[in-house]
């Protein structure tokens, strides 16, 4: 962007350009932010597995793989979408806990009322990252099998779409935690948990997938 | 895209919209593929960085710092355009193999010619990673000084900065692999040694990062 200040509103983050996305991103603007940013990897993740099951589509080596490839693609495509919208939904969060603070702390009313909307703004906000690492997770499951069922010469996209999915998970934790660290609810707790247990569990997915591929 | 098929073609990934770029990635395109998304990851690294230094700027609070952070965000700027057109310098190095690969095998002399077609290309696809190594491991050696002296707010966006280059590294270093493994030359072993190192240094400054940010 010529000047690099340039501010773009779009209705989505999906449809500004790679360009766009960079230069805002890089920017003083509050969004996108890592949040985004986790999610966006998820989708390149997933886009990454999805790639390799389309390129084993259709050749006579991998004939027998066709139907669980042709149920992979199928089910990886909603998680990519879910992944990509993210984007935009943290965003849209980001604005709601600004709002929040934003309201009046004149009277102990308006405090009490004020203290009600920052929970339940933080609490949306936290929702959002927990919903991409839970999508990166679910994304992560099915990389074992294409890295043993997949197009040989896909396995190093395979293997980018693990270490994708475990940077989307492991950067969807920190915005968990930086949401969950300002609120002192049942909520915040459980998700502290599962954030977690699904970081783990993706990250031993990812060298999982490095194995495999050595192997093969 | 409506109809999920339609295949664009652009000057430069940098003028997709994410969308077309997420799209084009899940399909049966060879590209944008591993090598690509690594790039990618990485300018998304680097622009984490900047918004957080960006962040830092004009405020009272961290006034003593604006000097260096000045200096931060004129040095990432660059490496964040370099990450971003390495995205379209891979694809460029990937149809470079392909066309070699394509060429005659009829004579010996045909063969001789192609084999030093193909080693040629490797080696060009082989340069792109190892360039997008070198930048992202660059952008991570800024983040514990600005993990140190950066805005308080904006932690987990250095953190997430942190985790995105670590894992361009990785997927950068897996594409190195992907062309050094067919070649049998100095600057393919030489490729080699520097991806290990530049990886682990990558992972290392993560996790100082991480540690840094927890302290903090």
């Amino acid at each position: 962007m010529p000047g690099g200040k340039k501010r773009i509103f779009v209705s989505s983050f999906s449809e500004m350009t790679i360009r766009e996305f960079l230069d805002q991103a890089a920017s003083d603007a509050p969004t996108p932010g890592g949040g985004g940013v986790a999610a966006l990897a998820g989708a390149l993740g997933g886009a990454m597995a999805s790639m390799a099951a389309n390129f084993t589509l259709g050749k006579a080596k991998y004939a027998e793989h066709e139907p669980y490839i042709r149920r992979l693609l199928a089910d990886l495509a909603p998680v990519i979408d879910d992944l990509r919208r993210a984007v935009d939904d943290d965003a849209a969060a980001f604005s709601g806990i600004s709002l929040a603070y934003a309201l009046p702390r004149a009277t102990d009313e308006d405090k009490a009322r004020r203290r009600e909307a920052v929970t339940a703004a933080l609490s949306a906000a936290m929702r959002v990252p927990l919903r991409v690492l839970r999508r990166a997770a679910e994304a992560a499951e099915t990389l074992p099998d294409l890295a043993r069922r997949g197009n040989a010469n896909l396995l190093s996209d395979v293997e980018v779409a693990a270490i994708m999915l475990a940077a989307a998970a492991r950067a969807a934790r920190v915005n968990i935690r930086a949401n969950s660290a300002s609120l002192d609810t049942d909520e915040a707790r459980a998700a502290e948990a599962e954030g977690e247990r699904l970081t783990a569990r993706t990250a031993a997915l990812a060298d999982e997938v490095g194995s495999l591929i050595r192997q093969r």
